[in-house]
């Protein structure tokens, strides 16, 4: 990101397919509910666990989209994902404790864990496995914790329903808590991401408005938890961070509303995996995960190198396409990874597309 | 709280002594281009260090307040100042190191750093210093940090120029990285508040726009830390909080400008304060801390109870006033203290201390 951004300093015009973020903003009905509240409400704290409309609109929106009966009281309001992680390996972890994620996965919740002063455990997932964990890779791994993702950053594969029911029976059985990061539901293309709240009511489920609605630095996202977590949570959150940021809450229970326009916007995104789909392996990126959601593509490039952070910058330096060497998700295996996101407009993959067919024309 | 909510909930009319933040909102013209931003500006993520325009100008307001010359760099936008608790105890500490917090507090402080596995460690202060920590106190304490409030939360008082520089320098002697909360930092009303940076910059300095600034639910904040500490703060604080929410920097930018407003609400505190001194012994509330600064009188009523939980519920229900039991605070010596707030409008203030003067008639 950096390096991109020095290379636009510098003039050049560079092809965003580093970002993690969408390029839309909050649905227009949203920031309109904010600018009208704006007018009337003080926006002091809310209380902990957030505004009782939203908890109760997210609880409806697990009937709308699962079918699952859920009690708003589980609902937690926390500030983006990020204050979920947070939340969820305090309440469920003691300093010490050995705490499961996949691998390729999301670093900071290695980083997370770290900080906290927990001990995140890698898990090698196979690409037989769609780069998940698998029931099999729990034993011996002696976990207080197991975090899986689906739709995954950054492969975008997900785990079916019996992939998660299985999974989520081994950590049981291990006496793993089950945290499952459920923040690209929404963004899937081909089969509906399945809640770990369709298979048990024993696990933390954390979401986000950040992807699906748009709404990234509004920093607001919830957790549901079990009914006898809900106090030792709302003790934790209190104290950690008082409330989730009240403007934000407030557009995110419009943004609920905004199917129109959150439907559009993934319809962009599927346009453009399409378009990604087709264009990586015509440039030569052909061992790439199964994409079922999120807006990543994972790609395997050992073929073409064993430094993906110099071929990521030789990309950028020759394409003109920012993309993310695989390091940051896999410390053992990124060096021979990359990520292309296809967050940004359909006008941008498709030159995104163009110049990295040239570039590795050039490159072969 | 909840028992006043509850009172209220049951048809009573309660006067709120027990608030911990203004009842005003943001100032107008900071809702004003937050609502204009709204328009055009897509609020995705910012840099984890916060927008550039904000860390400048609050760089600029060391300059004019406190006459001290800023690096922006230096300057770290924070999901209010829980965040930055969460952000200096990380970045400064390992699980199992002790904390120093000066007894009474603010219980969070507590909270937070047993949820990140380390120790606090209660100093016991007494009214003869202002209920603030000195630096004999530290002795033999073994601390790899130590956290000050002034103005503080619950008593108000200050610590002046000379007494933050010695107990600074303690600090340094003992080998503890010197933490300085000044939240309360322009709710001021004789002398002014002294800032850390103007002894040293070997100091983590943390605030907020939530009290001067009367922005509480929009949970942004900044810290100030040395040089040599910036890129290990940028690290954590990207992992944990991706950055604080867009669109309260937005908002905070434009407070910052807002000083007619805001000094109209400090006029609104310095007139309750008054109040507050002259009503608080004619009711009975004789002892109290040196109210030098935030908005609360914190009250020794161990003449009239061992049992400051049973009195604040005594006065709840026959006064109609909530305040604030001491055991929060000051887990030891909190049985026989109050906590009155005075944020509220001055015409609640005027009926509170009536009530309290009648309430406490009866009761002698």
């Amino acid at each position: 990101m950096e390096a991109a951004r020095q290379a636009e300093d510098a003039g050049r015009h560079i092809i965003h397919m580093e970002v993690g973020q969408p390029s839309t903003g909050a649905p227009q009905a949203a920031r309109q509910a904010l600018s009208d509240a704006l007018e009337t409400d003080a926006m002091g704290y809310t209380v902990a666990l957030g505004l009782p409309a939203l908890r109760r609109r997210i609880a409806q929106h697990y009937g709308d989209w699962y079918n699952v009966d859920l009690n708003p009281e589980r609902v937690v309001i926390t500030p983006g994902s990020s204050g979920a992680f947070i939340l969820s390996f305090t309440a469920l972890f003691d300093s010490g404790d050995r705490v499961g994620i996949g691998a390729p996965g999301y670093p900071s919740y290695r980083q997370i864990l770290h900080a906290l002063g927990m001990q995140p455990v890698d898990i090698e997932t196979a690409p037989e496995n769609r780069l998940q964990p698998v029931a099999a890779d729990l034993r011996g791994l002696d976990l207080a914790g197991l975090m899986v993702a689906s739709p995954a950053n950054p492969t975008g594969t997900m785990l079916d329903r019996t992939a998660l029911a299985t999974l989520m029976e081994a950590a049981q059985a291990e006496g793993a808590s089950f945290i499952s990061d459920e923040i690209y539901h929404g963004l899937e293309y081909e089969a509906k991401a399945v809640t770990a709240l369709e298979i048990s009511d024993e696990a933390y489920v954390i979401n986000s408005f950040s992807k699906y609605f748009s709404m990234t630095g509004w920093r607001v996202g919830w957790m549901i938890v079990p009914e006898d977590h809900i106090r030792t949570v709302e003790r934790i959150a209190q104290n950690m961070f008082i409330c989730a940021p009240h403007a934000s809450q407030v557009a995110a229970l419009a943004a609920m509303e905004c199917t129109t326009e959150l439907e559009a916007n993934l319809a962009v995104y599927a346009r453009n995996r399409q378009l990604m789909l087709d264009g990586l392996p015509r440039a030569g990126f052909t061992k790439i995960a199964p994409p079922d959601g999120a807006f990543y593509v994972y790609a395997d490039v050992s073929d073409l190198t064993t430094d993906s952070r110099a071929l990521a910058a030789e990309i950028l330096q020759q394409a003109g396409v920012a993309v993310t060497p695989g390091l940051d998700f896999d410390p053992q295996r990124g060096a021979t990874t990359l990520r292309f996101s296809y967050a940004r407009a359909t006008s941008d993959i498709e030159e995104g597309l163009r110049r990295l067919e040239i570039f590795m024309r050039g490159r072969l």
